[in-house]
């Protein structure tokens, strides 16, 4: 097999190594997965880091957007196979296990979708299967040349399910349906093209790129942000006349804001607005 | 502040201008936006103009394809905020009158996807914030080389969120997601590759390549297309199997229409179709 | 006009011609449409005998992949227009035995959509009307340079309202719409760069090009390609929290397959699965 598609996690965990790494700089929460010897894969305590990371930062005033990465030659190759095949060696063949493994793999990707902060991932190497699917939850992708994409789990006979919940939202029909079904890898030029991704940089480029999107994003009032990325998943799944009722008062809420009245204020009055409630 | 975002209505109104001219040719109605001192912001007065003319149109029958477009150097520059502003004195906070004229913005883009007739926007220099909603709104739209589409309230502190219905019902989620957190505009290429617009052409073939295929659509059987047009916006938020059982009954309505039958018959007679109530 | 949009149906059919040729090979079951003197239109025999041989499949263990394909000069020209105008000759109008059609032709596509196995259409010539939403529905599509695409039953006064449920689930919103109410034909490269089909290759490569590409697929495991393309329709038009519980359920189930923890623990032993109830 040619491509990595799970990660092996053949090297143990010594239980003292961080899974995680948080740095924060100028309102911008950097979550790096460091676990390279799995390609980053969402181990049990992966995901369990990230999910208490985003938990934090949900109640962090001082942030207003965040990336994820991942150390060493990979983003993410997706969930750690030995952890699942472990997991079958339970009288139940591991079906209660498992379902709280994919449920909280599911959790965490809908915490991303329901943080007050926009998440950009900061894609490189390879996201494979549920690596795939972290990037397509992630409100924004920026990637380095010659990163390849893929929901390879097909190839060892176990189909990307809940991969595809996310990858099927953010690209068309028919090129969600060929990654799953023949396993193959798209380059970044394509994830790009099929709207996987924002936007692909050499790879020398790919944190500075990265991060002046996350910091462009955190220059924004950071209130507004936060309505506003609640009502862009909210509405996206109603009837139009229901989005429209719902956005409308979305808009009221957001005018009743002291600081978008100051926002406007300022537009009019051809100056720059003070916002003293933005954390800088 | 590069780029304006919104109107900056310093102007004052006359109230003896119109703030939309209306000309029909050839079974093409155009409505042109008159106010280019606000970038024919969406004012109180844009938006009840508008609603008016689309009232009159549809239930105007020699009409059968209409064209949106703005005079001055831009198309649409969205919510006259010192409308907004001004509303804002009232006691409430203006919570009721800001209400009242998002509904109403709404209700006059939601006319545009219910109008008997296809609106194509004809759009140049720039479409910001509600502007750009109503080029998202539009069936079709056409745009000259140069124009800067932008969802652009985050800038001020106002989200575009009732803008956001109709775009990220246009395009894909991650570009929609990045214009409205970033209030960057993207050029009018990026707007064809991505499907807020149809084509682009050179500025100076706007108003030519617009009429063309609005002529083009007014050619056909206008009883044909208003059948069709309801149908596409109500079966695109089925569930598949609804959408079919729905089309399938719009399908039978379209034949026992004698138009469509002498259509058909001509057809297979390999001659042109007769079609006397077709108003010309 | 210009191009043929409907098949016209002038030749009498036999009676003793098979409308559709099946022939297997590696996995692969080849549907070919073989009724050229009416551009293979979709008329009832070609919907019955397209629809028995899809109930065949389903329940053929052997069969991992489908091609459908069309003889002569092109894929399928939609349905066929003098059998709809005879229809029309009965005394209601022919409105119960036109929304039969309809209905039979709607429950045609659908079986493609729910078909265990993976449908590819390989297209050349002219895709058109019920053709195009053949395209459409098919879960990928490989087409030859050279062919065009129309929804273009407008040109003779017939919206394709059925055809728009699969198109305007694939494509762009606003690009459907001037497909649907222009009529006219978008080549296959714009078709590849909106999602409605998957690849476009030189004509003389168009066979071999879709054969690879059903036999990488039924190279997977069939159990789990049926499981996920079942779980891909079914999520898609869910809200995304119901999505995530029940892929999480596919997901768990996918992993009560024997063969699935074969594959797994072939992936973390790094040799090849074995597989012996998967047909070869």
């Amino acid at each position: 097999m040619a491509h990595s598609l799970f990660a092996p996690s053949f090297a143990a965990n010594s239980g003292e190594d961080k899974m995680l790494d948080r740095t924060d700089r100028s309102g911008v929460a950097h979550l790096t997965m460091n676990n390279p010897q799995t390609l980053n894969a969402l181990s049990d305590q992966m995901i369990a880091d990230v999910s208490q990371n985003l938990t934090e930062i949900a109640a962090d005033k001082t942030i207003r957007a965040v990336i994820i990465s991942g150390a060493g030659k990979a983003f993410c190759a997706g969930h750690n196979l030995r952890e699942i095949a472990d997991k079958r060696q339970s009288p139940d063949g591991g079906s209660v296990a498992l379902k709280a493994l994919f449920d909280r793999c599911a959790n965490m990707m809908q915490q991303i979708r329901t943080l007050p902060q926009p998440v950009i991932a900061q894609v490189h190497g390879i996201a494979t299967a549920a690596g795939a699917q972290l990037v397509a939850t992630c409100d924004m992708a920026v990637a380095a040349e010659g990163t390849r994409f893929g929901v390879n789990g097909v190839n060892i006979g176990l189909f990307c399910s809940t991969p595809m919940v996310a990858l099927s939202r953010n690209i068309p029909r028919k090129k969600a349906f060929e990654m799953l079904t023949t396993g193959q890898f798209i380059p970044a030029s394509e994830a790009v093209d099929v709207g996987l991704i924002n936007k692909v940089v050499p790879e020398a480029d790919l944190a500075e790129h990265t991060r002046a999107l996350a910091e462009l994003v955190a220059s924004k009032l950071g209130s507004a942000v936060k309505i506003g990325k609640e009502a862009f998943y909210n509405q996206i799944e109603m009837q139009v006349d229901d989005a429209y009722a719902y956005t409308g008062d979305v808009m009221v809420q957001n005018m009743s804001n002291a600081d978008t009245v100051e926002g406007i204020n300022a537009f009019i009055e051809k100056r720059d607005p003070n916002w003293p409630s933005q954390d800088k």
